[in-house]
């Protein structure tokens, strides 16, 4: 399958480098908004081209994934690139995913192609795990923990604050509850008891460090909800501790099954990842192929993760898929 | 969906039961060789048959869910029953799936009918979780660990040698090797350093126990590549303590991805059952859901877990799984 690569953050690196790890996979391109010249791809022969000449490929790339902001440029660029595209995306604005599945769909089948929106590993794969476990224990309670892991928005917040030079966000979850979840509790936990949040700063010269605290742990949303922990640090330490990107998480779901539903029954799914983007970007690429797939098979419009048979993701065929891992 | 049963051992109880926990689904019959008076159902007012009388249900269930004895029974039952009905079966002799799967399909296609055959949580779940982790990354590990808990093809194997009046065997992971896994290897492990069997046997009286032990933990494929600890109790030992059908276990894939291939992926995904019927019941009940879905969809064939998008698991519409789940 040819893969062209829209975007080159975080996000578009780590496609990049999927790309090379799935031997039925070639990159046609990475395009970006930038000077192309600007861009240095992880291999040489990469090819960087303006997104302004994507119209030139239509014919030559099987699927577009998109690696632009999610937040802000996504919903706009899905729907625009659909028309002339199959794309994946890993648009990750939860309380919008249905308003931006509804927007790439019309566009989807109204041009005969085909979309996947709001892939990678939450949502995308902890979504796929959350639905086969509430089908699997209907009666149940399911918890998602994130973390310990960098958020960029988080970061990014605490970034826009006056006085600060740069910021990492970490989520962590408590310990207390997490235990509790993976031993099978079905209790509630509020937000606050869920998860904790880390942060380090680095501020300019002179800057009001306590004025800078305030400002985070007050944050409507980002931070007030939770107990935030404020470090200040200087540049050289976040750069040498705090540059890389961890991730992970866990998806629980404890159910009781019988006639009395007292048989109690414990799901815990954990991942824990060294680099995030890199994860997700071989998440994207597989979904890639399932979407080529079904576009080769004229099943056109938006789909979800939901929608995705599992050997679809697969280069194997239905027959080595099903004596080697059935 | 309504919903027959055809077998009412351990797993067809649990499909009774699972069947309550549904709302959408609704139980039509239970169909047994045995003398259907016999049968004591849950619910009072569950319906017992013959399975001699089944043809007179062809209009009536949407979705047969098989529960006969996996290793002999369903490789004739299900190609037969897929005749008349849309099907679900659990066949777990994992060498044998592609033949049973061929034999099935054959028959499904011929009479316009859908079927789904190794459904459960191992081949089933499982199956899916696996699939998923290889296409989310490729270059990687994986384990399968079972357990604690009871096998009932090694618990049989004991209750047929001379002098044994039952055995329960349970399959143990051993903690070495699933730690090591936990935490990212991705050495090779032996059968014997992933697994250990233990057995819990009743004699008769003046049977010769030394002997009886020497003939379980030689027995070839099921407990000579194994350490293996025989424990004699008394019958009322046993039944106190060794009834219940307790299972579990994990998988777990340990990946690398980035251009290096040297940025550590792992993944978790562990299960602690207090009754392995109930779920693996349960399990089947929601593809009985995916499988009339098909099935009204025109949608003919043998299917399995790996052909079934999680949408279809759900008694939930697209919308608000998208709103809720994902």
């Amino acid at each position: 399958m040819n893969i062209g690569i829209y975007g080159y953050g975080n996000l578009g690196k780590g496609v990049e480098q999927a790309i090379y790890q799935n031997e039925d996979a070639a990159l046609v391109g990475i395009f970006t908004n930038r000077e192309p010249s600007s861009i240095k791809p992880f291999k040489q022969d990469a090819k960087v081209y303006s997104t302004n000449n994507l119209d030139n490929f239509i014919d030559k790339i099987d699927v577009l994934i998109i690696c632009s902001g999610s937040a802000n440029d996504t919903p706009k660029i899905s729907p625009e690139l659909v028309k002339n595209f199959n794309i994946v995306d890993s648009f990750d604005n939860h309380a919008k995913i249905f308003e931006h599945f509804n927007n790439v769909n019309k566009n989807a089948i109204e041009n005969n192609h085909t979309a996947l929106i709001s892939a990678g590993w939450d949502p995308g794969l902890f979504s796929n795990i959350r639905v086969l476990l509430n089908a699997f224990l209907p009666n149940g309670k399911d918890y998602t923990f994130w973390g310990k892991g960098v958020s960029q928005g988080h970061s990014e917040a605490i970034r826009h604050i006056e006085g600060v030079k740069d910021a990492i966000q970490y989520t962590v979850p408590i310990d207390d509850a997490l235990n509790k979840a993976k031993q099978g509790s079905i209790e509630d936990f509020s937000i606050r008891q869920k998860h904790k949040r880390e942060c380090f700063v680095v501020v300019e010269e002179n800057a009001d460090k306590q004025k800078i605290k305030e400002q985070i742990i007050n944050m409507p949303n980002y931070f007030e909800p939770y107990d935030t922990e404020v470090n200040f640090i200087s540049m050289e330490e976040l750069n040498e501790k705090h540059k890389k990107l961890p991730h992970g998480g866990h998806v629980i779901r404890n159910g009781f099954t019988g006639i009395n539903n007292n048989t109690k029954q414990t799901i815990d799914f954990h991942i824990t990842l060294e680099s995030n983007p890199e994860f997700t970007a071989n998440i994207l690429v597989a979904y890639a192929r399932a979407i080529k797939r079904m576009y080769d098979n004229k099943d056109f419009g938006c789909k979800t993760v939901l929608d995705i048979p599992p050997a679809l993701l697969c280069k194997d065929s239905k027959e080595t898929l099903m004596k080697k891992m059935i």
